[in-house]
């Protein structure tokens, strides 16, 4: 059972998962924290959180566990203003979808990573975000990764685990880099993928005509491109070396695609697109 | 009013617009033509088709419309096949999804393009294939794109245009290479990224665990990765010189974003990410 959950940053994730416990019956009090009191106000009308605070440092105070979601951009300060206001007890986690920029954000802000800090990421979302947006079975089925350093509270582990587990999520643990480089390829690269090509046709002279001759294909493969923005500047800036390998690698892909259509290698056009399909298929179904 | 309709390739795409324009009551004999008597024989059991003959020249008699639905790589030898056995008030159209390629073929098949053949193509499919997956309602409220030539006769195009919107599509017409232009860049450009990234991801080691970490955007932007491989081998031969360009533009972009990431220009980045959620949201809803 947590006693108190505070959540730092009330949208569609934080929102979600106190929905979630709240659901499941394993948290007695959820407090919420934003910079807009207005923003928090809605959260306790829609009954996601109990009560709010602003001020980050008191909203942790008495907590026994903490959720930072907030942008990537946004942690550092986050884990200054709470560092020391935070309970002994406390566990803290986070949603940043890019753990190596967290974790040294988190030990610029605070000189070292605190050992009862978990870091985390869940992978779930939707192209829509704030608590509006939010719902309790977000998480159902999905995978969360928590990527604990060397020096991380076993302990401090074991409750996050079971935070998330309640939450109907499936856990898994791998190191911080490792982490970077898969969400790197499978969700960094596709996001930036969809981004670019619909900002390229957008700029073709005959942009309207050429979305009225999209067709459902089309919108799958771009609906990533209607993601929040700012949210993938910063996993842009906070995991950009791993993304720029993952270009690089895919760069060569297509370069090879591309030469087998200039060189009119229909065999090898068929290997590699009968190569994806047999991949896509076997594992995503 | 229809009174024979040939339909040469029953699958999801002939098969589709058989069972319309029964369903739309305009057509009064459907026969159907593929290399498969036992295929042919399971399109009349779906009462898709009222008989078949699996010689081309042979099927087409006495039709006043034929509608060859086969790979882009077989349309040549479809065409040379048909020539001499057309009616002479046959009306012919094609669903082919490149178009300069389709023309090209009829016309080192038959030495010239009929003008009673009226170049076509329903921008509508799905990841399945075969007679067994069509379905009456594919092409409502789907476009398809007529690009006939300066000769072609306008009371077929008339025809054609009348047949699809019984099918209930929204019919345009435009000149070949700017078809293949607007479809390299919606639908063959986005393809390609799909397989290319794909089969990326499915050549690193960690292949299997990749794909278990892949998200709901994930698979929406790699449906299309599981499309038949047989047929886009087709396209990228047969449109080559469109996607080229297009791979060509898109690099460029991909380019620009990759040095984006690595001046951590934040500002660039954003504008990059808020013009094509911009372009999405309202061009696709």
């Amino acid at each position: 059972m947590i006693e108190r959950l505070c959540v730092i940053g009330v949208g569609l994730i934080g929102g979600s998962l106190a929905r979630a416990l709240r659901a499941a019956g394993v948290v007695r009090e959820i407090v919420g924290c934003t910079r807009h009191a207005e923003h928090l106000q809605r959260a306790v009308d829609l009954g996601v959180i109990d009560r709010f605070d602003t001020d980050p440092a008191t909203a942790v105070e008495g907590a026994d566990l903490v959720f930072v979601s907030v942008p990537l951009g946004a942690m550092g300060a986050i884990f200054a203003a709470i560092g020391d206001a935070l309970a002994d007890n406390a566990v803290v986690t986070d949603a940043g979808s890019a753990k190596a920029a967290v974790v040294a954000d988190v030990r610029s802000a605070l000189g070292s990573v605190p050992d009862r800090f978990v870091p985390g990421h869940p992978i779930a979302g939707t192209e829509q975000s704030g608590v509006e947006a939010s719902f309790a079975e977000l998480y159902q089925d999905r995978r969360v990764i928590l990527t604990p350093l060397p020096d991380t509270d076993r302990d401090a582990v074991a409750r996050v685990r079971a935070l998330w587990e309640a939450a109907g999520a499936r856990v898994n643990e791998m190191g911080v880099e490792h982490h970077d480089e898969v969400l790197a390829a499978t969700s960094h690269l596709p996001h930036i993928l969809a981004f670019a090509l619909v900002e390229s046709l957008a700029r073709m002279s005959e942009q309207r005509e050429i979305f009225e001759y999209a067709a459902g294909g089309f919108r799958d493969f771009t609906r990533i491109a209607s993601s929040d923005p700012v949210m993938w500047r910063d996993i842009c800036l906070a995991n950009g070396e791993a993304i720029l390998t993952m270009i690089e690698r895919f760069d060569q892909d297509i370069a090879s695609l591309a030469d087998a259509i200039r060189r009119h290698d229909g065999d090898r056009l068929l290997a590699i697109f009968q190569g994806a399909k047999a991949a896509r298929d076997a594992f995503l179904g």
